[in-house]
């Protein structure tokens, strides 16, 4: 009962978990992430983590997790980006604002399963066009909610300031999993 | 006049000047780290940043960063432990609380010399003395003021939120920096 299943294409996922000390099997399967338009926005993300855990069978030794990450900007839903322009104009509408950014996790066994949410705030300076456009080209944020990776050189020039847990915007709130994985156990 | 020369022998440093897109050259030299005991504690660490600053002549093909973190608790300055046990101590203070963690930044030229600081919260969940051993056996964090480094082990189930930089408190406060390098040039 004491295996971990991350179900997670992302590398800083996996990156996350490795550093918090757990070794961990992959679980990779395509989920469709559609959400129902009436829930409210700060529960897309855990809505998603959850639909993700139930395409997955319950293991008999251990625990599934799987998570989804959404940027919330006001009233609207960053997601992943189509392609560089649909990128730009995510940019530059977190450019020099404040948004927040909603981790979801579900984690699965074969006697529960229990979802948890953790929203940080970031607050962007303001960055110029070119500088968005070369952080466009250069990394190829198209696989980020919102487009950016705050570990990237955007975050490190971008992102001025965050207000909780900064693991929570590369994707896993770490303390918090930390903290449910031994309840858990 | 474009050259950045960084004097520090901190790996972290070092990778987050890399991370925000520039090459430097690296200049290391002991410097005395001593400051007057009548500044005040949210003073030191920029002097500190002054005072080797002050130990290099300026070069005349760019310039030179220097920097210095500490970690205040209340009105207590935690630099870098002496040993484990004086690790443990310090830990055991900042656990379950919230400190600041202040980097001292200085910009030297053959022109000017400019200082500037960045504070961050730091809030740390409560952990058993079994996790802190583990942590300081386990990481050696003897060259880091206030014996943890935010990206290690303890700052993935340890740090529970961060108000302000989440770069400033790994030893430089990146986003800052880059526009005071900016207007610097």
């Amino acid at each position: 009962m004491n295996k971990i299943y991350l179900a997670s294409k992302s590398p800083r996922r996996q990156e996350l978990l490795k550093l918090m000390g757990f070794e961990f099997e992959l679980l990779l399967k395509e989920v469709d992430e559609s959400y129902p338009k009436n829930i409210p926005l700060t529960e897309i993300a855990p809505f998603i983590a959850k639909k993700k855990a139930d395409a997955f069978e319950a293991k008999p030794d251990g625990i599934i997790i799987t998570s989804d990450t959404v940027v919330l900007l006001g009233d609207e839903i960053l997601e992943k980006p189509q392609d560089k322009n649909h990128a730009f104009e995510m940019l530059s509408k977190l450019n020099g604002k404040t948004h927040q950014v909603i981790t979801g996790v579900t984690l699965k066994s074969e006697t529960q399963t229990f979802t948890f949410s953790e929203t940080t705030e970031v607050t962007f300076t303001q960055l110029s066009e070119e500088q968005l456009w070369y952080y466009i080209l250069e990394f190829q944020p198209f696989d980020k909610a919102g487009s950016y990776g705050v570990q990237d050189w955007i975050g490190m020039v971008g992102v001025k300031r965050i207000q909780g847990s900064y693991t929570n915007v590369m994707g896993l709130p770490t303390e918090r999993l930390y903290k449910e994985l031994a309840n858990y156990r």
